[in-house]
């Protein structure tokens, strides 16, 4: 069965910890690839131009929708974040799986851009448990916090869009889970148009 | 996370091993329960009451129908077979992941009555194969093996209405496949309702 490259939309709740299983999906399996996103908000204490973002000016941002350059965008918490269309293309061509960190928003308007990517949602096991992680991260201020509980509520509004939920206990496992779940989407038919084609053709020559 | 039984419907051509497959998954995991379809047509040779089938009259089956005890049924090559009620509803109730064996239409029938059940097609891995298990079988005329790659024609066509499809090349590796496939579906949002539910809940009364 032959196989192209899906498109992997991870959203969830901040503090769900995203970032890190995206990041061990990667080093453990080698069929992903990481799209990395463009955002204007300023870098977070560790985080490097390219890796966790690619940090651009209002203006570059801007340029860039004006060029279509950008799979998706949208404007969250007073700033841009997007996809860069090209390495994403090139990548699925290739035969891989992308993996892409985007809000619920961006999410829903890849859905309709590319019907066959798969959307997972990632949680922590319990509300006291992500409300534990944010103000255990001790980078954000407690107005920032709120801020985020209170998107987290908006975005779980639309957990039903997605494909599949994750909740993210531990991490080791619920790489393998992710792992598992995309394996899953790739017996999807859709995924497989091809595949069903042949098969259909060959089955109308025998009568 | 609380997981509820589903509800898992197997189709697949006639010869894809459909039989064989899900005995060995009920053979290698604890939460399997196998569904037995109730039908009008002969036993084949080997095949016993109970186990492959309930084999009952046309009036028996009839009079099923007339009291609502199958879940689905349908007419296929000149014999009806049909899910009775009781036994899935029970082992749902107990947290079972109930399988069953029906073709394509009343796959579609049990779809629209549960909606969060979980439609797998089983296929050969080319036509070739399909035709060569089918001759190899040996206990079926040349006609009935006609009728079957044609009907397999059809079946063909209602392919992209399942969730999943799974190729049956080597047994233990697609058993293996299957039951993947089924923890996948597990974390779908539709199956895991109360989970979200709560979380939304919970995540409403911080603010």
């Amino acid at each position: 069965m032959k196989h192209k490259g899906i498109l992997i939309v991870v959203s969830g709740f901040s503090g769900a910890g995203k970032g890190t299983l995206m990041k061990q999906m990667v080093r453990c399996y080698e069929n992903y690839a990481l799209s990395v996103s463009m955002t204007t908000r300023m870098p977070r204490p560790g985080e490097e131009e390219g890796k966790e973002y690619f940090f651009v000016s209002k203006e570059e941002f801007e340029d860039r929708i004006s060029r279509d350059g950008l799979i998706e965008y949208a404007n969250y918490c007073d700033h841009y974040y997007g996809t860069p269309r090209e390495y994403v293309e090139r990548q699925l061509e290739r035969g891989k799986d992308v993996i892409l960190e985007i809000e619920i928003q961006g999410a829903l308007k890849v859905k309709r851009k590319f019907p066959t990517a798969v959307l997972m949602f990632v949680m922590p096991p319990s509300v006291a448990e992500l409300k534990k992680r944010l103000e255990g991260r001790g980078t954000e201020s407690r107005e920032v916090i709120e801020k985020r509980l209170k998107r987290a509520c908006e975005e779980a509004e639309g957990i039903e869009q997605y494909d599949y939920i994750v909740i993210n206990d531990a991490l080791e496992e619920c790489v393998k889970e992710m792992h598992s779940l995309i394996q899953a989407a790739h017996h999807a038919p859709v995924r497989n148009e091809e595949f069903i084609e042949k098969m259909k053709k060959e089955l109308s020559e025998l009568k």
